[in-house]
Parts: C-alpha cells; structure tokens; sequence
C-alpha cells in the first residue's frame, strides 16, 4: 500500500494511492479522530488492515490535484541517517577533504549515525531554502520507516521491525557541515529533508536489496547505485542503532547516498536556485524538489 | 520558579517546588487538561502569571515524598549538545585519542553541536543503565530551555528566547562515540541522559555566567567551572544553532562539560556499577543518579 499526507482544507489527511491509475483516496474517515500517518503506523495492526478492506469503497480523486505534504510532516524526533554508506561515495567524501573522521580510511569500519532536525523535513514538491550556506548539496537516500520500536534487535529479526520506506533527500550545507565538525548542524536547515511522495509498505517490496536508487539534477543523472551495494545493509543499521537506544514506531533512518553528489566533482557542482532535484527508487515513486 | 515533572497516580503531573521549605504543590489543577511542562512552557505568557499568581494556595507536601521525572521527559526532538566547550575540556579530549576532528586543533574554531536521542532521557534519582559498552563516563551540564522559538535569533535577542534552566548529565558510551566518529549514537543509550532535578525560569537567575558547576562522582570532586568559562556562550550557541534551523520551544541545549570526566584521567575512571554521580550547578539544584 502506499499511503500520503494531504495538506486540507482541515488540515492534514491521509490517503491512500492507487500508482496505476494516478489517483488517491482520502482515508480519513477510516482513521482514528485526529490521526496522522504517524499513528497510523503506531497502530498498523488494527488500521492497517482496515484500509486494505474499505479504502477501495471511497472517492478516488487525481493524485495532482491534492497537495502533498511529507509522509511524517513531524517526526517524533530527530531523523537518523548513516554517513558514508556506499564504497564510491566514502571515497569521495573522504578525497574531498571535507570529512572529520580519519581520512586515511576511507571506509567505515563501523556504522557512522547521525541525525537531521525535525524541521528540516518538508513535502515532496516543496522548495528547498538554501539558508546560510554558500555550499548546498544533494544526497538522495532510500529510507526505512521503523514500525515496532524495540531494543537489542538482531539482525535476523530486524525486518520485522521495519513498516515501510519512503525517500528522503539529505539537503547537506558542506561548509557548515565542515566547519562544525559534528554534522548535524549542516544537516538540518529548514527544508533541507524533502521526504516522499509515498510511505511504502514493506509487502510492496519484495526484495529492497534488489531497488535502485537514481538521483538527477535538472534531469542530468548524478547518482544511481543499486541497494545492493550498502556496505552496511538495513538488519545491520537497525541492529547497530537499537543496541543501546530504542527504536520507536515512526523512526526514519536514511541509509545513505550513493557517489555522486556535487562535492564529489572536481570543481564541485554545488545547488544553485533554480535547480531541480528528483530521488528516484524503484516502486517507491520520484521525490521532486526544486532549490528556492 | 522551580517547575518539576511529578510521576502520580494518574500518570504525570506538574509542580511549583518551595526550595526554601523543601515542598512542591501540584499544580495540574491549574494547568490545561493533560498538559505537561513542555506545554506550560509553550503557553507560558497565559499559564506563568497563574501559576504565579495561585499556586500558593495549593497545599503543599514534602518534596521527598513524590517522585520526580525529567522536567521534559519526552523532548519533541533530540536534545541540542554542544562538544568540547570548555578549554581545559577540550584538551583533555584531544589528548584522549577518542577524537574525530582534527587532533592537533584542541579547541574548536566554531561551536561542535551534536544531539542525544529522546529517549536517552530518564529522571532525577533514576538509575543510569550502562548498556553495551564498557567505558561509562559522565558530562555535568548547563541546559538552556528554549521558550519561544525561532531563526536567524541574534545574540542580542537571545535570552528573549531562553525560558529557563535545567541540568542534564550527558551520559556517554566512550567506546561507542569513537568507533562509530558521529557521536550520536554513543550519546544516545536509554538512560543515558539524566535531566533535572527542576526546570527553574530564568528570571530565578541574575546571571548566568556567575554561576558554578560541580560534578562529583561517590562524593570525589571530579568536574568544576564557572560558566564564564565556556568558549562559546550561550547567545552566540542560541544564534548558532538557529540560523539555518528553527528553534522550538521547550527545545534542549546542553551548553558543554568542563574538564574532570573519566576519560580525562591517566589511566580512565570510567563509570562503575553503584557508583552516584552528581551534578549540581548555583541554584539549579543537584541532579544525582546511581549507575546500575
């Protein structure tokens, strides 16, 4: 199933899209008084499969004309991301100079977590606002959307864990990542998480090892890399971060980016107003958003 | 006023403590249905002149006899940290080898802002889990709580943007932080980040650079500094932080650590099972956790 968050003339909704005709379905009136896509995957069991029995009863309308807010338009908190999670993107990160960890090594020996401001998330569509930075890149990234929380996951059991993914792009500001050392500040400018279109169960997808993932800029491809080439794969990111922390209901964590990004040109190829960005991955749709 | 979150019967409460009596008076009463200290603090022009004006004549009871949770003990996002914000701090640091950024460049040139997960918080006298690492340390620290948000906040504006105060022990899996080089994930084990024991209003405090911090482990002074000492203040961590992202109210930020934690000791003092670390800073209390 693939679910959205609707901007309304109330509020917010939810619906419901059906990819092969284009249209989208308002749920709202199947989900609890209130709720968000977050609590209708807190409380998957039993929504879940009502939507699957009674979504197809209602009015289906064009998805264009309803306006798409991301997935979690607010997360319960900070989004988790991995840091040089594709073998060609930590060489170039680490060749860039750009990078605070060893550089000699270009390759993490261990997952490297950090983690983007809830404010940072903005819809598919949205524009991104440079903000303070002279250096702004693009890092398209699949992302799992975690449904039972849980510590201590083991590999083997992660899966289980896991509701669904969408795409986010990781709008990074190179020179204020850089220059503070931890990255979360260069990470976490408003607007600088576009997230979307759709939250994709995980029964959609059969094998997430085999989607590829495509990044393009003004429509000129700048990354693809099939999710194969992880170095850390999705059951090692959830059991690496649950080890000592919990995992909620809703957590997102972006897995990573492929080689590919502005800083990794010579000169870089940073974004300029007016530049439009599309993270595509197999079966999860197009994350389309143009810089302000 | 010292505000603190009570655990009841009935879920959680707030209170307004009489550090001079050593009582605390409930004050859900007075507050909107359900709300929490991080709601009293976003509505804090309309419910700070009630409580101040009526919490009086609520009855009182010892303070000893209700058990205290972290003032915000669910932060809407992960809390703001500040790294390496002390001089001596810092030295002790880059000598330790557990470093990411450049080693040679002690103290950092712009603020090191990282964050712990939201459910690393636990409350005041609760006990600290280790989790899967073996070198426990502790970081006594000043905790700024934003009241009303913001970008682009200028220094000079900045305390109109600092509700209060509270303290927090930035517990930390010393392991964890330098294999994985972000730190997130070594800052963020459940329980590893002990809040309070009271979120005291700023007008409580003249100044807050005239203040002292102390951190003792099993009665040993191992931490002390005034807060003049830090490198960078807190309008310029508050203007920092917010120029590109958007301040929340009720958001978190740890100010930083003087020198004194375990790792800074030849050989490391790391935490041990029953040992009782205390933070406490002028007027701010003693926040004090047994590890388990």
């Amino acid at each position: 199933m693939k679910l959205v968050t609707i901007s309304s003339a109330t509020g917010r909704s939810v619906g419901v899209v059906d990819a092969a005709t284009g249209t989208v379905r308002d749920v709202g009136g199947l989900i609890p008084p209130g709720a968000g896509l977050l609590e209708v995957i807190e409380r998957w069991d039993e929504v879940g499969p009502l939507l699957r029995d009674r979504a197809g009863e209602l009015s289906a309308q064009p998805l264009e004309s309803v306006e798409l807010l991301a997935p979690v338009p607010v997360p319960r908190r900070n989004v988790w991301c991995v840091g040089k999670n594709y073998r060609d993107h930590a060489v170039e990160f680490g060749r860039s100079g750009y990078d605070t960890p060893d550089r000699s090594d270009a390759l993490p020996e261990r997952p490297i977590i950090f983690s983007k401001a809830t404010t940072s998330v903005t819809g598919p569509d949205a524009l991104v606002h440079p903000g303070p930075t002279r250096e702004l890149d693009y890092e398209g990234e699949l992302t799992v959307i975690i449904g039972r929380g849980g510590r201590g996951i083991s590999r083997e059991d992660a899966y289980d864990h896991v509701w669904g993914y969408t795409l986010i792009n990781d709008v990074t500001a190179r020179d204020v990542q850089r220059d503070h050392k931890q990255w979360l500040l260069g990470k976490s400018f408003d607007t600088h998480c576009p997230m979307g279109p759709y939250a994709v169960t995980a029964d959609e997808i059969y094998d997430v090892t085999a989607l590829e993932l495509e990044t393009t800029v003004n429509g000129e491809r700048r990354q693809w890399a099939p999710l194969k080439d992880l170095i850390f794969d999705i059951p090692e990111l959830i059991s690496t971060i649950s080890a000592g922390t919990t995992l909620l209901p809703g957590d997102l964590i972006a897995t990573g980016t492929p080689a590919g990004v502005g800083l990794g040109f010579d000169p870089p190829r940073f974004l300029e107003s007016g530049d439009v960005v599309e993270v595509t991955v197999t079966g999860l749709g197009t994350l389309r958003n143009r810089i302000a």
